[in-house]
């Protein structure tokens, strides 16, 4: 597989061209930020990228993670590159200047956590959890933590860590056990068993701190029962470093199919010192902010994986030869044409690049929501992104990272018999991917939220905002000649996309299990028509370039271009989910469970 | 995982019920075979199959092969089952009764071949590897070829390679580059490197028979050049043992994402010892008659991950407690329901069920059109089981394939996180099932198979007789008041597939290219519209079955409940497929090709 290449001009592209970061910014009145900065902050972190991280992508899978007498040792050249990562000041560009951070806002470091991603996956998990321990002190943690926690967590030389899941539940955290018993001096003894924590242990930071969901003593069953803890593997000397050890532990580590350089951790927590942080019972109330921000860490997992397998399937296209053109010969000289004349091979290439530009505006979008959500001056923007950025937290969670595996399986279909081997790291994107649909809430969690909780418990109103706004776009450039055919498809499934919510609200009235039924179909569905809609706008962006003469003309019509591929050949998908929707719950219920195989 | 339970009720339902091969035998004049016998068969398949290859399935991807100096080491306990599997003289079911073969025609043994298959797919290789080089000699051999190579061959004493991929070539076999150069005594001296050799060295038999394609001298450049040659291991010492080593030998094994316990060879020959086999120069057409077998072997491979996905799948969604049905608790003494009350869950479950269950109907039904290609009496007969087989097998090889990957996946996602763990298994069936749409020939091959060669070169006639076919069974069963809401979409899309077909005929005059650029969404929808057609064959057989008392309702209705879900659920998506045909072959060839990334 050819060296990864941050793709800077489509970044940038979507950043300042798009989604114009530099209005954005001055709206929300973050003067010191603008594309100047934005664009000295890709260089620098596709550097990073390019030279330390992608060189230890391959390696990484191969020597995985080595667990001995709890001691979690990470691959070669992991801790090394974390070092320099810290030293590069990159954990601290979105934490609280307080603490030592840059204070930027996330659309300002989105680009960077796809290009350390894209990169090496596995190692940017370990940087990777940790924002969510902060953000989570960050906003519900008391002075007293934040000045414990946060200046170690926001430089980096501390990690952190979410752990929520136990061996018996995952998705249905209302059923967890791990108790919390309070302590004469105010603090907690934690007890219980943790699994799936990713960077749970490892040896690249001197301290660990855990967040950690556990229940008090007669709190009520459920979900109402969840409070959070604060639980450092080693507890702090009241000076800012690392005094005891805590009694919790790794137990042992996960093989797993991919990501293997990612520690996955079972955590035993053995009466071990935790701290109340948020209110009694509110743990999972506390979460919320958070998960929006894990979901929309995994969805970029779906742009990484989209965009390997992309590069990997581009180099090899252009180089590997095999028959002729069915139109005549394109390499008359050579033994035959090189695969990329094939229209199949073509298909494979647009669908991937499609998913991968189309996954990063969406990613990126939600991220510029991200900010008016936590920055917008007026409140009713701050909840017109918040309900928008709900609205589209599970669409990007789940669908960029189901077409992101599509995508890194074109990777390797391309490759032929070569994609399964593994020098060639296409089949390495595939197992890597694979987790990305499962974690931080499978795809049909997902589409729970989005049509349960985002579509139906809002009567519609959700997604009615947003079908307006790209009803607006489709009205504002849909007499452009040149657009019109992007355009039309686009408004078209957005009228369907309110019609077919309709029909399965009707049906949900009378048995709730239908949600349940049209889900996944519906996520997929509403995933095809928002990346429609922001594949038309970024073509008519495009377009305003080209009409303007801003040069790069190749470039803009390489997105019109590919616009035009999604509109023709991937939109047209949705008519498969929706008529799978239209197929009903009944015929999924009727089958007795003890009949389905004898 | 649980451990693999082989389908035999449904298995028997198509054999004996739905393809009735009682009938077949007889009409074939096979008066020794019968239901009888293939039970009989089955059951002690089955008990090989659980007992001695399923237990090997997970070690055997742990361990995987060693290579060293020339020797491949299989893992632990593959050679001894290899053994027993010799002694229970089951290599010799199909071969050639002056060979020491049963002379049991293919569709009595395909059950055979799934089952091992589905038990363990790596070890399934190197017996299944076999089968081509016993039926290119069978087929091509002289009488001293066949007295050399078939006794050993049949008994499973020697097993055989097919060796046909080199590094710069595998689905282009035109430009390949090994020699043969004549020796004076009639012999030829093979020279040449070749890859991806299925079982190429291995330490079960005592000597490998290679089936070889290379050039003659002055041979014609193209397909049309190319020989076939046998290259033994060891020379034959005449006695029918074996004799001096040749001058071929495996360089190494390739590391892969799975079917890790199938030695994957690079084999070098270094002016090995070979003999021709079959006319100078027609080695592709000789070819032919085994590739068909090859690509059916294969398409098992797509039932045998479905089935595991879905088996895998039920067992954990019947065990495993998450979250309340969303109609009202169904195990309100327990902490949680489970999962397998959950719509989504379900929609996974019957979609694995309906790839599982309609691809082993497709794969017999194939069998048996093979037997009826070979066996025959009448010559009108004979083409037109020819005919269609060579439509069906490159949709059973692709699509079977396809949505055996899709039911892989969807037997990791059942299991959440937990999928991703190698313990499970759930992951290796996905990994071992990646393969199986790259080898013996891509999806993509196998689409311009079916669109160019069998549907366009035919002018449509192939297609034609297949779809008067379905078009009289649903003429015969549209009046069933049961069965009218499972026929009516079948005979739905049967005729919207012709249609299709002359839309794509009508634009590929224009421009040869828009073959490839619909041929794998073309590939897909015929697969969706060809199961169809046998889940309301197997429906009607079904519900036959009832209305006769014949017993087993359960199972009955089952197989129309599952039915009603393919049609209601599965076969919209070729609605998809068809809109992404009719995008059409412009967007995919528009851009330049050095302007897919900038």
């Amino acid at each position: 597989m050819p060296e990864y290449k941050a793709p800077l001009r489509d970044m940038r592209f979507v950043l300042n061209e798009v989604l114009d970061l530099d209005g954005h910014y001055a709206k929300l009145g973050l003067e010191e930020v603008n594309s100047e900065l934005l664009n000295a902050f890709l260089d620098e972190g596709a550097k990073f990228s390019e030279n330390e991280l992608a060189p230890l992508n391959r390696s990484g899978d191969e020597e995985g993670c080595h667990f001995e007498d709890g001691v979690v040792t990470t691959p070669k050249g992991f801790k090394e590159a974390y070092a320099k990562y810290v030293e590069g000041g990159w954990p601290a560009i979105n934490g609280d200047p307080e603490f030592g951070g840059q204070g930027l806002p996330g659309s300002a470091s989105i680009a960077i956590s796809e290009m350390t991603g894209t990169a090496n996956w596995s190692w940017s998990m370990y940087p990777g959890l940790s924002h969510g321990a902060v953000a989570t002190i960050e906003e519900h943690g008391t002075d007293q933590q934040k000045n414990a926690y946060l200046p170690k967590l926001t430089s980096g030389e501390w990690t952190g860590t979410m752990c929520l899941t136990e061996p018996h539940c995952g998705s249905d955290l209302g059923i967890l056990k791990t108790k919390a018993e309070p302590n004469a001096d105010g603090s907690y003894s934690i007890t219980g068993t943790k699994i799936f924590i990713s960077a749970g242990e490892h040896d690249m930071a001197e301290n660990i701190v855990h967040i950690v969901l556990a229940r008090l003593p007669d709190a009520p069953k459920g979900t109402k029962g969840i409070s959070l803890f604060i639980v450092p593997k080693f507890l702090t000397d009241g000076n800012g470093g690392v005094g005891e050890r805590n009694a919790v532990a790794c137990g042992s580590i996960e093989h797993k199919m991919g990501i293997k350089a990612s520690a996955t951790c079972v955590m035993n927590f053995d009466g071990a010192t935790g701290y109340l942080i948020g209110p009694e019972n509110k743990g999972l109330n506390c979460m919320f902010t958070f998960m929006n921000f894990a979901r929309l860490g995994t969805a970029i997992q779906g742009v990484a994986h989209a965009e390997l397998g992309f590069q990997g399937g581009l180099a090899y296209a252009r180089e590997r030869l095999a028959m002729r053109s069915l139109s005549g010969p394109k390499n008359p000289d050579g033994p035959a044409d090189p695969i990329i004349v094939h229209p199949d091979v073509r298909r494979m290439l647009l669908t991937s690049k499609a998913f991968a530009e189309g996954g990063r505006a969406l990613v990126y979008l939600c991220a510029q929501l991200g900010d008016q959500v936590k920055l917008a001056r007026d409140d009713a923007e701050r909840e017109q992104a918040h309900d928008l950025m709900a609205l589209l937290t599970p669409i990007a969670k789940a669908f960029v990272t189901e077409v992101g595996l599509e995508a890194a399986n074109h990777g390797v279909q391309i490759y032929g018999g070569h994609g399964f081997i593994r020098e060639w790291g296409m089949e390495q994107n595939v197992r890597d991917a694979r987790i990305s649909t499962l974690y931080e809430g499978t795809t049909g969690i997902q589409a729970l939220d989005l049509l349960g909780r985002k579509v139906m418990m809002t009567q519609g109103q959700a997604l009615r905002n947003f079908t307006k706004i790209v009803h607006k776009f489709c009205e504002a450039h849909g007499d452009n000649g040149e657009l019109k055919e992007l355009i039309e498809p686009v408004a078209r499934y957005n009228r369907e996309w309110g019609e077919l919510t309709q029909a399965i609200a009707m049906q949900a009235m009378q048995n709730p299990d239908y949600v349940g039924a049209a889900s996944v179909d519906y996520l997929m569905y509403s995933g095809y028509v928002t990346l429609a809609y922001l594949w038309a706008r970024m073509a008519a962006k495009a377009q305003e370039q080209l009409d303007a003469g801003a040069g790069d003309e190749d470039f803009y019509k390489a997105k019109i271009s590919t616009a035009r591929f999604y509109m023709k050949r991937i939109l047209p998908r949705a008519a498969g989910h929706k008529g799978a929707i239209e197929g009903g719950l009944d015929c999924l219920m009727e089958l007795d469970q003890e009949h389905f195989a004898f």
